[in-house]
This record gives structure tokens, C-alpha cells and sequence, in this order.
């Protein structure tokens, strides 16, 4: 059993970790930190933690591993030294995410660890599952950014679309965290639907440089609008993008591309019917649904996961396993939690 | 005051108009029929409308002017001898919303009184207003469709944009009226959001044909995709177009443009931030927000309301008033009820 | 038309009340206040209300009444000298609900002005409707203490039960107010359901007051307990008690009593069918529902409002109409907003 | 592995319980029924479990126990060959959960198979653990009696209670099931709380039985009225009665006295704080909560679970593991779904 500790498991991240971490055949969860509720039993913070009878340390205790739930800056501040000692980490941050600290800057503030950018690896295993598989540190990519990836990487990879994309994002409310904030009271939230981050929101970079990567057109301009929706988890991307003039594709074809670029990756499924978010609660898994409008010559992709899951502390998991060497699959293959 | 009736007031559109023009202070609601549930008391099919003191009738008594919240094809249907009396009519359907039976065929079948079409107006006062102060015979425009029409229109009137449009909406369950289905049933539709009518809705055409009419360019070229929200009520569209290379324009006069456009609008605010459709439940406001994403020289405008209000019932409201020669607002300027 | 002025505007309840007098056809709404928010435009902070045009001001201007939805202590002192100049006023805090500052001080502390406490009138105008016809300071009550006497008082003061009662309250989150807390955070909230203030909630000793004054049996002996709900509006109590050895009713006459009881009561209703919440959303009307549980021989009754309709605004604002000699229903006759 | 079969996968009920046995270490899932789906995959009829790759079967193939999800009379008829036949079986219908046919009739109708009684065993582990371990016919109880019963039966056995019991219980939607209603539409049950089957709920015998067995005193007289709350899962029983005025408890001897009641159960833990149901969503956990109410001498305890988990299907597998002799924990020790 390879030991795992889970740095700050007190926001929803770091308990999503512990949740799924808890019954991995491979992998035992030692130690869990948190610096507000340190010396409290887990299960007082989280009652349904409980049965995992963990106490929240102030540091973590001797692991072999680590998973990172920090937020961004703190996050890559604590994992320094663990890194230089070479210990494998999966960060569930955005510090690890952009190749460079120049595109880290305008949207989080100057990088704490930029040394670490180069040998760090973008955590969507269906497209760095190699590079994963021997790197030390990973960074799992943002809720947002993996379902739009997700659902847009076969047909930027097969070169069918122009670079003018519209990715407009629906997110449950867990994705801002358990920090209390007025768009998050329940009385507020319930019963409305609102766009944030109108301004520009910090997955869009990470959703630039992984299309971008797929292909020798320009980069990608994308407009990304993420929603509020009164939901506590998941992520619905809706992807729009002009077919080029030169594209040769019908629903059908459209469908086997989809279908033979995740003809390997287990966690991705191209659906039969529109999905639901809900279809993928409290799972790893990501449902992606491509589909022409032959009206406008506009292909659309509906791609849908859970925040916490394959967005989030799933995807974390999925990346450990590749860097310990273990079944990609090991401890993620319950199905979701419906209705 | 002027005596109207409501065909059809069982579903949710039609129980809506009864619950505005309640109260109404210079229409008196006399007579309401319902196929299915004639003969009961209106209070016993809607307790909240018990204070009307109705009963639900088969056919509709001596009334000066109409509702129609009756579906598609059925409205027609039921409403050609009181059109061909003169009855001032407005119809809630889709029915007499587009302008050729050519268009409306491939959507909704063969039209019941295509000879009608002619004289129909389009009921978004906001762009048709002296037209229906004209008519007697108005069609409300869809709830997706207001909503999208009434985020883009200064934008398409002022030749901002190219034809290239991406209306992504949302939508309350309301919207899909009382009838009961699997996609509405409360355990499958809480805590999820999904997109439908993929394969094209039958509100497209409305936005089409009425931007359309707003430019000389070439006709829109609209990919527009509804997506279902676990919420009762409510709709917010998100808008994306490109600008136009000649497009002269920056976030202030883009503002201004807006501002200009509606402010003789009563019920069309520009939103200081971000809406909520929560901020119009119950309403017959809508608020919308344009902005422009500098990164990709695109124009993004986020619309909201609520489909039983602006986007429905209330949009019918407040066309009688016009057509009946009554202040515009009368009746409807209740704020929404939040939270 | 009287001018009103609300002080504190800026949490729900004061909200609410802002809504409702917004067209209330006696009343104009003349000034709002709110320390942290004073300044603003209204319309800024609840964009519902934008449309009533008001500021935002640090003291009430020159007012014929006042409503007041300032928090318990803050409330009686800051309504002192209002009272003492002889103001009208309608306090929806629970400053002037108990009759002795004795009762008042194990829950809420040391009263702030004890004085005033014997010429406060409690507000629910079904029991003291000529009382507060007459006074210059009445004490709306607690959403959940409303529920529960209305719903019970008619059996009570009839003699039909034993002293031993329960009140299982269920109440939708903005009953809490706006201000932030972790058991209101949306992702908590949402999909679930629990007890809480199991120790004792303040509402109890209004309830006890109020029924104990409707018979002279011993004080009933009520146990308490609220719900917390993932809804933004409505209170729904379900009440129960034992009937008396001695208690002679039926069915049939249980319902006849109620109504009776309620005949002249315009915003009270004993419901058809077993009522929801919903279907009092955004009124000012209360359902009960009566019924014998013959197995056991126990009264069922359940009695629901909106918390910040009936329960709230909506009842002070019925209040201020008998105080000041307008028509009880001036201003409350919207139906519900349903769905 | 042991292998086994599910009868009627297609409702909320089979499809958890095929959730829950995938993955199971020592059973197999081989075989599921359904009427109407009969021959499609069930991924196609549940995308969430898509991950388990069975066909719906018209008939049951070669297994070695089975789990009903029929609905009661079509449970019992349906399982009667396979019950004459040995094979062990689980039935989560109300089928076998009343002693005898006298008491299902009222409720239920004729019994299909009342020569079965006598050897069914009522399914709550933690009340009939080695019954359960020797027996062929199982009936898990109801998801409003399990949480009542669990909570009240340490207080019952004890004699502390007086036979006067109320219990206020609140279910999430999925207890109705996946057959359309109109009270279970979206738009109707959002936002909304309300009370059902006033005139008797069908678990009220369940209680009685059950709690009745418990001690020697009179039965039973419970008044039991459950409540529809807008969330997909989750029960929370709210139990109310008076002590006997010859109980000799504290609030601290309450707790002890649960906690050694519960102390060998591995699913029911005594909660430090007022529990959510929402900690218990998609486990098998029931989390109780006893207090005093000392101003009033009463008995309250919260008690909540997931409806469709220890209140149905994890119920169910907990005592498929007892029967089969496997670990009584095997498959059930994931934990809830939080947020």
C-alpha cells in the first residue's frame, strides 16, 4: 500500500480526496492537514468522513505520496520542499497548470516556484497520460477546463473547427468552495442562474494552452463564460466552434472521432444521448455529446462532468495512480451517485 | 373597465395571466376556461388563485378581449371565430408568431389559419410597439426567444456584429409546462442541468426572422441551444456574436448604445452588474447586460427574465394593454419577488 | 396617502416590506434606511427593487409610520424616540412580542426598553385584530410562532386538546436572514434537511403566550422544533396534540370549526387539500389544514405561509393598515407567485 | 463470488441496488429484470451505470440469491418459485415486512402469498442481526420506518417513553419513486414543503411492529405523517415522546444509552451535532440524535438516512451479506456524498 497524505483537507477538494482515497485497494490515506481545524477528528468537520477515522494534523505526517488541495500560491509555497525531496504530488491547484510565469501573472499574481513550471505536468490523463506516468509533480487541471478540453480536444486535434470557440460553462456551487460568500447563500443562489467572471476567468488560459498544444493553427480565441447554477456539484460546458471551410465531417463521422480518441480512456464516454450532469455525480467519469449544426455549419459539444470528480480530486487520483504505477482505474470505478 | 377572458388557463402560462390580471386596474378578468378541468373551481385547481373567485369554464362568456395560453395549432384553431368577430386577441402559442405558414410548417406542422398571418404582430413592444397599439391580433414572442431577441437587438439594429450568432440559454422547468415527463420529474431533473432540443428548437426561427428584420445584412446565422436549469422559473441567454471589423465601439458606448435603445422602455433595464434571473421571478422585467470581450473582439450579452413573465404572460399583459389604448404599464409593475 | 418609512431595508425582511408597500394604494413609501449600506441606490442592493427609485438613507426622513426590520435590541432602541413622539409603528423584530421583559430576557437578554412593553399589542390580527386597530405599537410575530397559532388556535381556544403539544416547523432559508453562515452556504444547504435550535428555539414563548391566553387550562407545554429546508421561502408547522377525554368532535366538525373560526378572516384559508408552502410564496395568505388522527385520537393540524409574507412583512404591513384605519387587505391581495 | 440477481432494475430501488453490488468484493452482479426495458442495455436506461455493462433481461438468468425491487403483490408473486426453491432472497417491496395477512390487507390488499409470513424476517440488521444471518426470505423495511425505527428503539426498549409516539418524517423525492406525478414535477415540488397520505402512510404498521416488540407495554400509538421535501434523497424522522414519569434519565445517560445500543452497529452512529441527511446521501449510514426536552419532559430524537441507501438497497445488501455469511459491511463501507 503507498502512503498518501492530503494537504488541506478541510475545503471540499481536499474532503472529495479523502472520500475517494478512502477504500483505494492500493493506496491508504495517513494523513490529512488543515490548518484551521487542526487536532479536531475529521469526522467532526465532515461527519460523513467519519468512518474514515482520521484526526486533521497540523502537518503532514510520513507519506509517499501527497495531494495538494490548497488554495493557488499557498499551495505551491507548501509542496516546495516536498518536491525538492522528490516525493510525488498531484496539485489540485492552479500553481502548476500554465507552462510558464508569465501567463501564471496576470491572472494569479506572481508565481511562488517558477523553477517548477518546467518539469511540471498538465494532469488530463487522456492527453499527458505518458508524461503523468513519470512525473513527480502534476497539476489537475480546473473543473472548467477539463470538461471543455474534454470536449473540444478530438476536433481541435483533427483540425475541424476555426479558432474562434465559445465555451460557456455551467457549474454547480461547490466549485467556488465552502468560503462563504453572498452569490452562495442559499437564498440567493436558489432559484437563479447568473454568468460571473464576465471580466475573464482563470481556466480560460489553461483552456488555451491545452487546445492551442493540439494543433499548429493560431491559438485558439476563445471566449469562456462560466454560470452559477443552483446545483451543489457538476459542470456542463457547452462548446461552439465554426467548422473550417476545408472540414470534411457528418454526424456520423463526427462520432466515430469522438468515439476512437477515448477509445482507451476509461473515464470518458461519448453519449448516446444529451448527458446530465447528474449522470456523472460523485463519479470520475465525463460524458462528452458532439454534435453538428448543420444549419450554421457550427459544430457544438456538450461535455459534461463532476466538479469535485473528474474535475477536481477524481482527475488527482486518476493522475496518482499513473505516477505510482498503478491501475489507472484503481479506487474510481464507482459509478455515480443517481438519482 | 375592460372585460377578459383566458382560453385555457390551466397550464402554467395561462394560470400566470390570471394571477397578473388580477389586481389589474383597468381590466376585469371574467371569464377563464379549461378543457379538462371545466366546471371546478378555479381555487381547486390553483390554490394560490383562489382569492380570484373563478370558475374554470368550458367555453368562454361575454368578454371585450382575449388571452390565449392554449398550445400551438389548438390556439388557432380557437381563436380564428373570435378574430373573424374582432375580439382583440393575444395569443400566448407560437401560432401567429411567424410570418408565413412556409415558416412555421417544417416546426409546428400545417398552420390552421395561415390567411391570418398577414395581419399578426410579432409582441416584443419593445421592438413592434406602435404595430401592436394597432393590432387585434398579437402574438407573444417565445421565452427564449424574448430574452435573446432583447439582449442582441441594439446591438443587430446598430450593425455591431456579424451574422455569426451563439444564443446559449437557460431555462426553468416551468417552461416546459405542467404536463408531466421523465425530464421534469423532480429526482431527475434536481441537482443537474442538461442541453435539449439539440437538433434545433422551435423558438430559432423567431430570433432569426426578428434580428433578421432589425439589419440588412444577411439573415443571422443562429446556433442557439436551450438548456434546462433546476429552478421553477426564469431564463438567462447568454449571447455571443463577433464584431464587426468596422465596428466602432468600446465598453462605454456599447453601454450607451443600450441605454439608448431602451430608454423608453418601461420593463428593459441595463443591469449595473451581472443579472440574476432570480432578480426578475414574478416580473415583467428583463435586465440585460452587454459587454465586450476585448481578448477576441467579441460581443457577449447575457439576458434574463422570467419565462412566465416577460418572457410569457406578462410580455401578454402588457401587449393588451397597448393594443386596448391603456398605459403600458398598467398591471405589471410589480418588482419580482426575491428571494 | 401616508408616507412610511422602513428602517433597515437592507436584510430581507426589510425588503419584503419595501416590495409590498411599493403600490399599496393608501400608503407611500417615503424613506428606507441602512447603516451599511447607506448612500446606495436601493436598486443597487436588491436589483428588484430598482424600480421604486429610493435611496439608501443613514436616518428615516420625516415619516407618518414606520416599519421596523432592525434586528432584536437594535430595534427598540432605535425606535424609542419614534414611539415616544407618539409614531405609529410596526416592529417585525422580537423586541415587543413577549409581555414582560422577564419572559423576553433568558432569550434575547436584558430588554432595551421595558417600559413600552405593556402598551405593545402582538400582531396577528386574527386574535387581536380591535387591539392593534388601536395601538401605536405592535410586535409582528415570528414566522414560525404565526404558523403554528394560527393553525392551533382555533382548536385551543375551543378546549379540544390536552396541554401537551408539538410543533414540527419546517422553514425555507431566508428565515435566517441574508447574513452569511456556513449551514446556509448553498453546497450545505441544498439536497438535504435538518433539526436545529434543538436546545430552544425564541420563538417558543410567543407561541406559549399566545395560545395560553386562548383558554384557562394550564400553560400548554409545547415542544418545538424547527427545520431547516433547501427552499428560500415558506414556513409549513404541522402541529400536534391529544384531544381532551371531554372533546366531542368530528371530522366534519373540526373542519366547521376552523372555518368558522377563520370566517372573517381574509388572508387565513382552511384548505381543500393538504397545503404547500409554494402555493403561499410571495403572499400574504395562511393555509391551514385540520384533521383528526382517529387511530390515536390526536389533532393533525399543518399550517403554512411565507415566512416573509404572512409570517413576516406581509402581517406587519396588514398590521399597519388597522392601525391606521385603511382597509385590512389594502395592498395584500396578490395572489401567490406559483409556480 | 457469490452470484446475484436483481428483479425490476429499472426503478430508483434497482438501479441503487445494482450501484451498490457493483463492486461488491464478493458478489457478483449477473443478472437484472425489468418489464419495460427489457432487452436494452442499462446503460442506456441508466447512463450512470453504463460502467456495469448488463443487459435488462425479461427474465431472471442462473443466480445464486436474488434482490427484489418489484412493487409489493408483484413482489411477492414473482418470487414465490424462487422462495419454494431455496434460493435465499432479499425483497425491498413491503411484501414480507407485516406479520400476517390480516395486518397487510388494509394497507396493502390480499396477500399474495401469506404461507410465507411465518418465515420472512424483517430486514433492520442492527434489531434482527441473527435472524436475518439465518434466513431465506428477507423484507427490508420501509425508508420512513427504518429511520423512525432506529431512532426510537433504544429509547423504547428501555421503557422510557410513554406508548404515545409522534413521528414527523421528511423524504427527499426519490422516495416516490420514478413513476411521473404531478406533485413530483419539478415545478411543483421545488420550492415547496408539504405533507402527504394524512389519512395513514403505508410504513405506519412497520412501526408499530416493530417498536411494539420492543417491549411489553401497550402498543404503540403512533401518529405518523410524512413530509415531501424538494431534494432527490434522504429521510429525516423527527420522533417525539413523552417520558414515563418513571424514567430516570439524563440528557448524558440518553446518549450512553443510544451509544451502547448501537455500539456493535457498524451504520449507526450516534452524531455529536444535529444531523443532515445530506451527510448520509449514497451511503448506508443512519445517523441518530437523541435530546431531552427538559421544559417539557419529551423524548426527541432526529434520526436520518438515504432513502434509497440504508433506507432501502444498502439495507437490503446489509442483509444479503448477513444471509450469505459474508462480512456485514462488505460493499456498504463507502461514505456519503458530501457536499
Amino acid at each position: 500500500m503507498v502512503r498518501v497524505g492530503i494537504i488541506n483537507v478541510t475545503g471540499y477538494m481536499g474532503a472529495e480526496a479523502a472520500r475517494l482515497l478512502h477504500g483505494h485497494p492500493d493506496i491508504e490515506l495517513v494523513s490529512v492537514t488543515g490548518r484551521s481545524e487542526a487536532g479536531r477528528q475529521l469526522g467532526d468537520v465532515y461527519p460523513h468522513l467519519a468512518p474514515l477515522g482520521l484526526t486533521v494534523e497540523p502537518e503532514l505526517g510520513d507519506v509517499d505520496a501527497i495531494v495538494s488541495a490548497l488554495p493557488h500560491a499557498a499551495s505551491a509555497e507548501t509542496l516546495l520542499p516536498y518536491i525538492e525531496q522528490g516525493v510525488p504530488v498531484v496539485d489540485l491547484s492552479a500553481d502548476f497548470r500554465l507552462r510558464s510565469a508569465e501567463e501564471y501573472e496576470p491572472w494569479y499574481g506572481e508565481h511562488p516556484a517558477p523553477q517548477l513550471l518546467a518539469d511540471a505536468v498538465f494532469g488530463i490523463p487522456e492527453l499527458h497520460g505518458e508524461e503523468i506516468a513519470g512525473a513527480k509533480l502534476v497539476a489537475a487541471s480546473g473543473c472548467h477546463a477539463c470538461a471543455a478540453i474534454l470536449g473540444l480536444a478530438p476536433a481541435v486535434k483533427a483540425g475541424l473547427v476555426r479558432p474562434e470557440i465559445v465555451v460557456d460553462s455551467k457549474s454547480g456551487i461547490s466549485g467556488a468552495g465552502r468560503t462563504l460568500g453572498l452569490s452562495y447563500h442559499f437564498a440567493e443562489a436558489n432559484e437563479g442562474v447568473s454568468a460571473y467572471a464576465l471580466g475573464g476567468h482563470r481556466q480560460l488560459p489553461e483552456m488555451t494552452q491545452e487546445l492551442g498544444a493540439l494543433w499548429e493553427a493560431p491559438a485558439p480565441q476563445i471566449t469562456f463564460v462560466p454560470h452559477l447554477i443552483p446545483m451543489s456539484r457538476g459542470i456542463l460546458a457547452t462548446c461552439y466552434a465554426s467548422l473550417r471551410d476545408d472540414a470534411k465531417i457528418n454526424s456520423e463521422s463526427l462520432r466515430s472521432l469522438y468515439e476512437e480518441f477515448y477509445a482507451d480512456a476509461p473515464f470518458v464516454s461519448v453519449a448516446a444521448d444529451p448527458p446530465m450532469t447528474k449522470q456523472t455525480a460523485g463519479s470520475n467519469y465525463c460524458l462528452v455529446y458532439p454534435l453538428l449544426d448543420e444549419r450554421t455549419n457550427r459544430l457544438v459539444v456538450v461535455s459534461c462532468l463532476d466538479n469535485l470528480g473528474k474535475g477536481g480530486a477524481g482527475q488527482g487520483v486518476q493522475c496518482l495512480n499513473l505516477m505510482l504505477g498503478l491501475p489507472e482505474t484503481a479506487g474510481l470505478t464507482r459509478p455515480a451517485v443517481y438519482p
